[in-house]
């Protein structure tokens, strides 16, 4: 495995992810030297002010030359801009990642911006929270959490090997996965969540919010996330969003008819199937990494 | 208002909520007496054992005489033989309420057992965990929560006095409902909830959940309930869930449209109108709860 040394990195968006990247990145290695890419003054100055960026840009053609990794961290939809703006000033070396939440398309767009075989490989590091903006990064943001890297037929090995060992330095656990199988795997286990806690939250009236308690507080806890962010997810990952979405409808339809019919063992069944999953690899998981993590 | 001194309690199924509701009593006047009824011995000598009870019995009919309150915290479906085993041996001024999560078949249970008029006051604590067992039991489970107590037009005014009071020195905050309120309210903020968590759960295959965090473990939290339990709320609760699970699949069938046509415009303003409800509704709500119960 050859793994090119990070020293100089490029963050494009400086909000929760790319300030926490950036914070992690320093706590292993005080040396680094990062620049931060924002639309806005006012993020810009508080990247800086929490100690996250050393400079300050709007255009990412002012700092990527001299970049190990440039890491695109604004919503999925703005990346065909940094991109093209980047592109010509690359350095030689430059490899190119993200920490988007959607996969093929953004790898077919990396693709033509910066040609096959070229810097870029794809990455989504599973943290995150619904708080916004880089007053609310943490160093520790990452520690414990997936990474799911996804190269594509072209990748060259030695990218995606510095890619991966970028993100466990930030203590992450990297699985690999091409960008089809990500984009399907994160629309079951985080999109189309994402679309049904948003759902709920529209469902009861103003009397009826008044008596919930925890669990719809945290059953709707998604639906607190960026709109704008999640718009963005939404569109680039279309087709399996809507394939899970129509695959849960048919298996909510199912169990209308059991609850319905008043089939108890059935709906009981159905419920201890749903409860043995999750604590056999929801609950044991947590535990298993927070042990890990330590 | 008329409220009744409470010395001397019969706590039915002494799992999470009834063992909570006893020591959050004895938290507040150590002088009280609970009696604990249950179906095994095992259940009865934790109760013991965490200082929830004074003592136990298999048979309610043992000790509801000298209660001034019983209180059902079963599973709803157990509700109808603990009624009938305690109807003719109810003190004169016992009154019975419960922590049921439905409240309409349970009112027309109870008025048809215990007469019209008679000593039963619902009540549903909106409290409580995906945990199972007296020994998560916490006296302070209660505190901050609501309480939706739901008289009938027959419920004599102080009987819903002294439950009322009751709850708020466990220290819940007290909102008044129609059984057939309470039903649909609970329906759309914890039973509808609860079905789609589950669901999700069942959704992705192993590789996706291999890879899931925080969201997805926050979205399915409610599907680790136990299933017995929840199969007897689905069922006692099935109008309420039908047509809530209707409304929220033909909500889920419009925004289905907006991902296929991929209008980012209107994708965006349902994702905001919901975030904002949540974040006006939700979250501003625990932080006043969590001031309120400082």
């Amino acid at each position: 495995m050859s793994v090119k040394k990070i020293k100089h990195v490029t963050i494009v968006g400086v909000g929760l992810l790319g300030g926490s990247a950036a914070l992690a990145m320093k706590a292993h290695d005080p040396s680094v030297q990062v620049a931060g890419v924002g639309r806005r003054q006012v993020s810009l100055d508080a990247a800086l002010d929490v100690g996250a960026i050393d400079t300050a840009h709007f255009d990412p053609a002012e700092c990527v030359g001299k970049s190990d990794l440039v890491i695109l961290a604004t919503p999925v939809g703005a990346f065909e801009r940094h991109l093209k703006a980047a592109a010509g000033a690359l350095g030689r070396n430059t490899l190119v990642t993200d920490v988007g939440s959607t996969k093929v398309k953004v790898a077919r767009l990396a693709r033509r911006i910066l040609g096959p075989g070229g810097p870029f490989v794809g990455s989504h590091p599973m943290a995150g929270s619904e708080q916004k903006g880089v007053r609310f990064s943490r160093a520790d943001l990452f520690v414990g959490a997936s990474c799911i890297v996804t190269p594509t037929s072209d990748t060259r090995p030695e990218a995606v090997d510095t890619i991966e060992a970028f993100w466990k330095t930030l203590g992450m656990r990297v699985v690999r996965r091409s960008p089809a199988a990500h984009d399907r795997a994160v629309a079951r286990i985080s999109h189309l969540p994402h679309v049904l806690a948003s759902l709920m939250m529209l469902l009861p009236g103003n009397n009826d919010l008044e008596v919930s308690a925890s669990g719809f507080r945290d059953v709707t806890r998604l639906a607190s996330g960026d709109p704008e962010m999640w718009r963005d997810i939404l569109l680039t990952n279309r087709g399996a969003v809507l394939a899970a979405l129509d695959k849960f409808s048919t298996e909510t339809a199912k169990l209308r008819d059991l609850i319905d019919q008043g089939d108890g063992a059935a709906i009981e069944k159905f419920l201890a199937r749903s409860k043995k999953r999750r604590d056999t690899k929801i609950v044991s998981q947590i535990v298993d990494r927070r042990i890990s993590a330590e």
